[in-house]
């Protein structure tokens, strides 16, 4: 059938080829990104050359392939409005705190970072602009997965929950009565759960009341810890003034996948 | 041949689908998109699905298309290093001037906007992050071309050149001798020359002496153009910053096309 080889379709191997550079930011040979799609490798070179040719992927002088900046142009309108919306009040948060300064959304069962303000502080980041956290280990996670329904919650605690430090929540029952805390006090915290070295503060912005289109938080040096919540009339004030232009968003495809 | 339908490879018709949302952030309908991609309607439909299966497209409230995050995602890879490299130096740049301050790099016949950090003021803005402007008529762009090579510049010139305004400079001849004195004084301006209500100042990242790898900004209202110089020292200093870590980055592709 056209359009199709040894059972899948062309279009499916080349997101698979891009796929390929999902988790990984590093530079691949044409093997590597064969191996990871596994498609065979004339069929890799052929494809990846039209991604080249198009401007998807670029070669680097070592001849490994990385991301192209057409696509990453094409990409950047998705979710622009978003971001666009959010960047002023992400600057306004910084200036107030001077705490490198997030926005999450919930993809699926992962905290998806938006956008950022880097504070010149020294941070241990397990994030990064583009990227995803578990949600029960981010404070923005947390309040993502607090202000969602029920049985949402519930079938995300039921998961196998990892534990990237020793002091990850990970116990299903304590973590639904943390989660039932953080929506009645409207924040949720961290200390050192996804790494060593940060601690973490965040509140919903709410597109209604109780449900939350996106989180904003604080990420600071876990020996700041004692003190985070002094940052919460900044954090809360900040989320109030976002919360009119997110009314009129479009909510993006949070679908559990 | 596998692959293939119609002449075009499936690759370049996927291609040609994400083409459509290149220039337009706007949602479209997947007959706007088969359109603009010159793809019978049918097929569209198909590689339109496989994509939203995917997560490179997703759908709005109104049915309509728009670019999807799972894309954004993986292109937040382009480029990664230049923009992580970058933002602290510009957030420092927008602290010292409290102006708009925004990273460029050439892409063909265009200036890229890389990465910014937003003033509160009301500047008419042309470019956004991810966003194009013809070289001639920006403060980064005059810069990039300046710090090119002749041969570059005299073909660029020999172009038809836009004017975006009744101010932009578009005759040959004194663009080539405005491009020599930008190069000399090492730094470029423009006023109106984009947009109405705004002017802007530049100066290049050195990778190399005599070489721009980027161009760093500022844009501000257009009655502020007399003062402008003043925030030189500014730009020059934290262009000297950003200089040592680039002298590491991969160029990226800037190809003429």
């Amino acid at each position: 059938m056209a359009g199709r080889e040894g059972g899948r379709s062309v279009t499916s191997k080349v997101l698979l080829l891009l796929e390929a550079f999902e988790s990984s930011g590093s530079p691949m040979t044409l093997t590597q990104i064969a191996a990871h799609a596994d498609v065979p490798l004339p069929t890799a070179h052929r494809l990846v050359g039209e991604l080249v040719d198009w401007g998807a992927l670029e070669r680097d002088e070592n001849g490994r392939y990385v991301v192209g900046l057409r696509l990453w142009e094409v990409a950047q309108n998705a979710g622009r409005q978003l971001r666009e919306t959010a960047r002023p009040y992400l600057q306004d948060l910084f200036s107030l705190t001077q705490e490198t300064s997030h926005l999450a959304i919930r993809e699926g069962h992962e905290a998806l970072y938006i956008d950022r303000v880097y504070s010149s502080k020294r941070v241990p980041r397990a994030s990064r602009v583009g990227g995803r956290l578990p949600l029960h280990a981010t404070a923005v996670g947390k309040i993502l997965l607090a202000f969602e329904d029920p049985w949402l919650r519930e079938a995300y605690v039921a998961r196998d929950l990892e534990a990237p430090t020793r002091h990850t929540h990970v116990n299903p029952a304590r973590l639904l009565l943390e989660l039932d805390s953080i929506r009645e006090q409207g924040y949720a915290t961290t200390y050192e759960e996804v790494r060593p070295g940060s601690c973490s503060i965040a509140v919903p912005v709410q597109r209604e009341p109780g449900h939350a289109v996106a989180a904003i938080g604080l990420v600071m040096l876990s020996t700041q810890a004692a003190q985070m919540e002094r940052y919460l009339p900044a954090l809360q004030g900040i989320a109030r003034r976002i919360e009119p232009a997110v009314a009129r968003w479009p909510l993006p495809g949070s679908h559990f996948r």
